[in-house]
């Protein structure tokens, strides 16, 4: 069935991927695991650790060892690549052209003036933090067996100084 | 206290805005009421009441009679600029410029992929549907009175068709 | 049911539009007509036909006498804003941020290098005109009750000049 | 004559296809096959075959294993190129440059809102899926010795959510 | 017949207009003149005159004298709104989005360097004036009864000065 | 003299031309021909030979017969380079930054708008083709010594389709 | 002196600006005030003060009083204008065209990746919040009489969560 | 801890980079050092090493000759790697995708205005240079234990000359 | 003769230029005075009195009062138009389309790496003001009756601080 | 001293530039000949030497030996390189992120109109051509010390032509 096929890297954004996403998506390729597999054995969440992959997320020491284990990476190595802080938001094209990632995009260009507009009425004048944040992705069947995608952001509230 | 303030109309968005946001947001300041308090009267989620003011979401001829007697807004004159088909879109300027928008707009941009990843893993080939879709904004405090605001997306999730 | 509401002129892009898109869309609101009562009555396609209110297709000095009288709009008003030549292109932004056309845009970004590979190995080197062109879109529903939309681009073949 | 000669990958594009384009074409190339030819013998429509060469379409395990052995391509090699889940999207620069993949844009720019008048007078507040979607061209010729090429485009139509 | 219509301003276009524009074209309209007409009364080339009546280029004295006449506009005024000097290039946006205007700049961003390479081996390192320019369009039929538009360029070569 | 310089490749296009630009200039440099002079011996203009060259035309075999015999170029090698459909377009930046093609673009920018009210009053509503065309590059001396560029460009009008 | 001048609203901002800034320029404007004189009384940042001007900062509505009896600004109409949550970054175009602003901007450009390693080195991954966020200017004068302008910016570290 | 990992250069800038940036952070992170180590040792301001590491500064003979023994790199190769001029700005892609500088953008885009008027009426007509520049970054922990980061400007005030 | 036309405001560019250029021009006009007369008069450099009109420079009250009664304007009116602090850079689309404007920004855009080259050697690391910065233009007829204009931009050197 | 540094290629612009700019730098590096000792030499303004460098000019044989002599470079090596005729505007990023050049730009952008308005009332309807056109760079030390850059721009009047 397509749905157990693994997510690998795409050739055709090799250039913009930092080093690590190489060797972490090559590894996982080769072991033949799925990010909810490599997650649980590392005990962060799913996206978290593709975000990891991609170059938009930190990992501990501790993560590492993990990762190098997991995967069988050799450990040096992959201390080495994961070694400084990531530089985000180098990965993506905006706006996006892939269709799956567009429907986000335009989530936010059709719904952005709704959700300023609860959220400034439900917290005040602020933003709801993309730092401070995480972020889950669920699957649920509806009783005619269609599948709904569930992403839940969880941001903390961060109200502007005053001064 | 400030988040008791009410969401009204941004005098520099005046003109990309249908005719609608002006009565409408012009009724809801009259009558002081907060996005909630009106979704609560017409029986939706205050995202898509918001995203009807906004000009975003469409409204049945039910919901228009009751926006006009909740907002107290003339019926035949809010039927006339609710009559049409939305167009949607028009409203953002991308990459948003106003800070919260663009808090959502980095995580779409930092995460994107991350996202696209999970979901192919857990669904196989496709999109999780922007219209075929709901969202929901929630608010959550922590032990130590921390405000997190917390945006649910659900959308059916479509895979590419075989031809 | 919602199907049969008519297509209104959108305030958003008042002024896009030029003069002759607000008297037609004002008396096709006010006579309640869709674009295919319009267009059995003018004898045209009702792409066609919207394409004119749009100020992207030209009309025939019967076309509009015809108009006029099924619209109830005043001859010489009607033939005065229909008499130049179209200008058109000048309705959209591009990429669209509406999301029906998006999915338009999408499919040329998605299967454009296709469509020119099975083009060039049908006709060889050349174009499929937008000029010599006429479209037309169909309904069809399968058997579980799902509506589908059929467009149909149908366009003269013209090969590059040898020179 | 000019229209039996096969399409090939160009040069200039070769660093925006994934892996699997360069293997593809090449294999076609020396098979000096078409895409016609090659979505026969596959069971699958022509302009699907060419999506799946430039990357933009999906493979089940059996579409890599009828295709390694009408191309003539090691199945291992191939069965990895075809392994992950495609990005699309990334071949093409919008607005495109080549004149006749310009035509199908100016088609959309051009008559854009003319099709969402006519879809949602015939469908109701909604889209045309560009996912849940498939797409052929034909070729005719009239009574003069003109061609002319036809495209159909055939959407499941999505009606906006209500919340 | 289609043809004998005369070109009138757009109403899309009246915000990037120069206040001229407005004055000679609806003069233009009243008195059912085509731009040729007006070209031979005033002894200049049409494409110049139409360049007038869009702000591209300028007038003497004795022009606006002629204009006045033969279009029965009030001297005066029209003195003061053709005395200042052209500021050309406001009326287009680009690249084109109107089709006949982007057949133009196809064929400088397909031909561009084709045509600078036969003009340098011609006349060295230089550009052609489009200051000290003409141009003419001429109207052809082949004995097949198809017609032919012909677009002449003519500018002086420009060598690069040696510094 | 400066204009019996030859046009060669330039450097800083190298990695957006296609594979078959640098075999062709590289044997144009070698045999140290004009395009007029390969022009005369292929039978072609000199335009669509430079158009060749950067991958902007097509060629039929016999003219990959007469080129590989023309500059010495293998004709196996030079079929192969030459067997696909041009994929114009790609070679250009626009708007272009190269002086001599930015006045063309100039051209295009200033006077488009005059064109189009010339063709539309000359033909009616519809285009010059750009691709069932042709176009010349030819020097003038004046009686001062002052020479001239004169471009032609010659294309079908296409009149829009009435659907 | 010319430094004795005060700031007013520049008339080709216009349209871009908030309401509340017409009223509060002009009341600023008719009391010959500077913003360092309006800050003193409302016991605020000049910088926040001239924020809220520009609509890129809330008031509470002790502010408002207070701007008020300032400004001369009946209370009522003030309390309308402010009542709404700001809007902001609506005001500005990037990259920025004047000068003193453009120079703030090319700062960015040049250290900002310096700053992030700095900051990371500090403060471990994460990054300098904008919204709990304050900012002042101040002036020195060296020994020499040049004058020296001081921007602080001071942020909270927001570190990136972990998921 | 994790603020004590030291920054690296990361691999997805690699191709925008000059040449030293390579060598430097190279031995940097041989070294282990922070920028802070390395610039206590040199001298200068740890935001001006980190900038000369990403070539957004000069150096003088003397800096190398530290820089060479206190990193460990051979002499002559830095010194002619430092031995041009800088070539700022082509470091950064605006607007910036990483999110700890994208809010230092987002303070420039939305207090500009503010600081423009705020400086105009301390100093007069002018700019703040961005030439005549320093600047620092400073680490405070407050009573509750939260970080803030404090970046100060430093530039030189040059009126606009009268002439 | 041609020349002795003066400048005018561009009706095209009215929305974009501030409210005293309106004043300005027109009195200019009513007056029939050129930029030379006007500089002549008032003590300044033409150049400056042109950027003054456009809303570039800043006036003294001194000039303010001379241009009162120079052009014939009411004082307290040109008081008020000229009080605040000009916003540079707003008037110009870039690149600019205007031909004459175009040339200027190409000069920069073909030679600027030239003068960093020798800017930097001469004058060390740094750049030329154009805050500290005067220009004016001169007319030369060569000996053949050639008409050039020649722009002298001087600047004052400002080398990068070390911090 | 800084200011006796010589200009050398910098490594970020490696890609953009034409094959005769790493030749011709790499010598002058070895020479360690600033720009005005080559100019000295080879006869011409060391503007148009650097501009030769970047490949913004061409050279006659004659400059190709000299310069081949001056710089020690082979002749038949060079006299290859530089054989065709450049292709100007491919090395600078438009708007320029180098502070130095972005100077320029921004006298451009301010002063545009000021200039055009100008050199209109000087000559008439034309332009300063940037072809029949020379610059050159001047330093002075005024009294105080300052140093102070002049440029020089001297463009042929081109009249726009009547037809």
């Amino acid at each position: 069935m397509a749905t157990t096929r693994i997510a690998t890297i795409d050739s055709t954004l090799r250039d913009r991927l930092p080093m690590q996403a190489h060797t972490l998506f090559e590894a996982k390729a080769a072991k033949d695991m799925t990010f909810e597999d490599i997650a649980k054995q590392l005990g962060r969440n799913e996206v978290a650790v593709a975000a990891i992959f991609y170059g938009q997320a930190q990992t501990t020491p501790e993560d590492v060892e993990k990762l190098s284990s997991i995967l069988g990476i050799e450990r040096v190595k992959l201390h080495k690549e994961l070694a400084g802080y990531p530089f985000r938001g180098q990965v993506m094209d905006m706006p996006p052209r892939e269709p799956l990632i567009y429907r986000l995009y335009e989530i936010v260009q059709n719904y952005g003036y709704a959700y300023k507009a609860i959220l400034n009425e439900k917290f005040g004048d602020g933003i709801m933090s993309a730092i401070s944040f995480s972020t889950k992705v669920e699957k649920e069947t509806d009783k005619d067996g269609n599948n709904w995608a569930i992403i839940t952001l969880r941001g903390k509230w961060l109200p502007f100084s005053r001064f």
